[in-house]
């Protein structure tokens, strides 16, 4: 990789991420400038051997950037992407501010790479919609889906690097008898579980799930595909897994979908009965690769038109940074 | 209570948890006798303020016996239930041996109390499927549910004592940076979840889901109930959540749903949208009733027909011995 490349938010934990994949992918540091709020401006961050300094985000910051990299608030990545754009720079956006935008591309690269044509901002999706994307997809665009039932088990890391940081520190307080006190996230994590703690709507869906059905018909072109989602954190570091009920519109079997998924891009098949080893969100942590598994017929149906199937993904790589750097790989080639 | 009553299995967690609701009912210590294999037997246990001495189960253990509580592996269930039943107690069995026989009522008492008649032998269902019928059935018996699609995040008591344990000591392992060294359970279960660790059949389904699928089948009296599960263990020590998808033969709005579980026996509607809160499983640890929340229609279809709800109860409890001792009151009346 050898463009001019600017993290905004680079001191979170996609913002770590980001670092990672831009140097195994051999991004020159002089190519690169780390942007954050003035509380993180100063801050110095390793990358590839040497010491960048992050710098406080200004109308300067992304004169001669191709391409920025924004994992930030909402109203942050709303800010500076008019700015970035005027500087001439093209947007990978992390937050959801422009995910529903219409003519903002919201983009996985192996689902809707076209999708990007020339766009100045690219949406990079919800976490637990790419994740589960991967393994829907593939077996989508074979045999139209037409119903999505999804109840996932999300890491902490999904709420930042503090959330991690809590569960650990939590967990050995719960350990030694000291009670929870949670303050990053709303309740107790530490040997718990939660629906999650974004608000709920009149509907009674909370944000997360909202996201998940509305950005998966974005990204499918489907605007009518029928989804329901529970969204649940689990006491995991970061990796999501998603337990995904599908109906299609013709039959597919078992056999048919797991030879779809073996060779889907980013996917790798975990799914070996005899010794019951499937996704699990340690074997995900630090993968590029979505892992799939306990893929079977839906017993609750004889039409032969339902599959179910496990999915892990790390939420720090393809369902956040991976994902936006691919997009801008996309935009350089 | 006065009965006379034998636990066989009484060292074990749903052992402990059998003596816990005993004491609660005023069992006097006189009437209960605590039985196990040699491997446990002189081991003197806590009961309402005194000591009991665990006994070597023996054809004679059952001499005057009432009601015999049984909590040990299927294989010793059935041997020694003969016994039990020769020697003129009941038996209210926890293991699986059972409950898919012919001629066994299988009850759970809140739903089918009159499937014990005069049978010497009553099963006690698997935790996973008492904790989803608490919720289910109070739904389905005011209008048919025609399909269950269920996903579970289940505790690790399921896999008794040595598992709790081990849960909470791997997690000072992984925080300490030693490695997991899982031994009770196959995985590493600190930070980690995984499909639930018994043996998958030929259909791709894991014991426990064919379980969950059979057992809700026999409770319900519904042998066409369509069914499918996803059972998933999770870091959590003792309550089992499990996010549940409805469908039903004719309209059910939400609020009707919310309105039936309200008055339902043994739930709490935990349900508090503005204040996002729901079933978690430390709210459920040691309580009787289940808790049943994120009640809404199912954002996947336009018929009214679907509900998604999500449950969380303790697994010893009401998932093993408080639903025992449930049955065991009604024998006794």
């Amino acid at each position: 990789m050898n463009a001019r490349i600017a993290i905004l938010g680079a001191t979170g934990a996609v913002g770590l991420e980001f670092l990672n994949l831009l140097a195994e992918r051999n991004l020159p540091a002089a190519n690169l400038r780390l942007l954050a709020s003035s509380r993180s401006a100063g801050k110095s961050m390793q990358y590839a051997g040497t010491e960048l300094i992050v710098e406080e985000v200004g109308p300067e910051s992304f004169k001669d950037i191709d391409i920025a990299l924004f994992s930030a608030g909402g109203s942050t990545s709303r800010h500076w992407a008019r700015i970035a754009i005027e500087s001439g720079a093209r947007v990978v956006d992390n937050s959801s501010a422009f995910r529903m935008d219409e003519g903002v591309p919201l983009v996985i690269p192996e689902i809707n790479p076209e999708a990007i044509g020339d766009a100045k901002v690219i949406a990079n999706p919800n976490c637990s919609t790419i994740i589960m994307n991967m393994a829907v997809w593939p077996l989508h665009r074979r045999n139209p889906v037409e119903r999505i039932i999804v109840s996932t088990y999300q890491a902490v890391s999904g709420a930042g690097q503090q959330a991690m940081l809590e569960l650990e520190s939590q967990t050995r307080d719960v350990l030694a008898g000291r009670p929870a006190n949670p303050s990053v996230l709303p309740v107790q994590t530490a040997f718990n579980l939660f629906s999650h703690n974004t608000a709920i709507d009149e509907t009674g869906y909370n944000i997360e799930e909202v996201k998940m059905i509305k950005e998966t018909r974005k990204i499918f072109g489907a605007p009518d595909l029928a989804i329901t989602a529970t969204c649940i954190r689990v006491p995991v570091l970061r990796a999501h897994s998603e337990s995904i009920n599908l109906s299609f519109s013709g039959p597919m079997s078992e056999s048919e979908a797991r030879s779809i998924l073996a060779e889907a891009p980013g996917v790798t098949l975990v799914d070996d009965r005899a010794n019951n080893r499937f996704p699990m969100p340690i074997d995900a942590t630090g993968k590029d690769d979505c892992l799939v598994g306990r893929i079977r017929s839906d017993a609750s149906r004889n039409d032969g038109r339902g599959i179910e199937l496990f999915v892990c993904g790390d939420q720090l790589r393809k369902g956040a940074a991976l994902n936006a750097v691919q997009i801008a790989e996309l935009l350089l080639n």
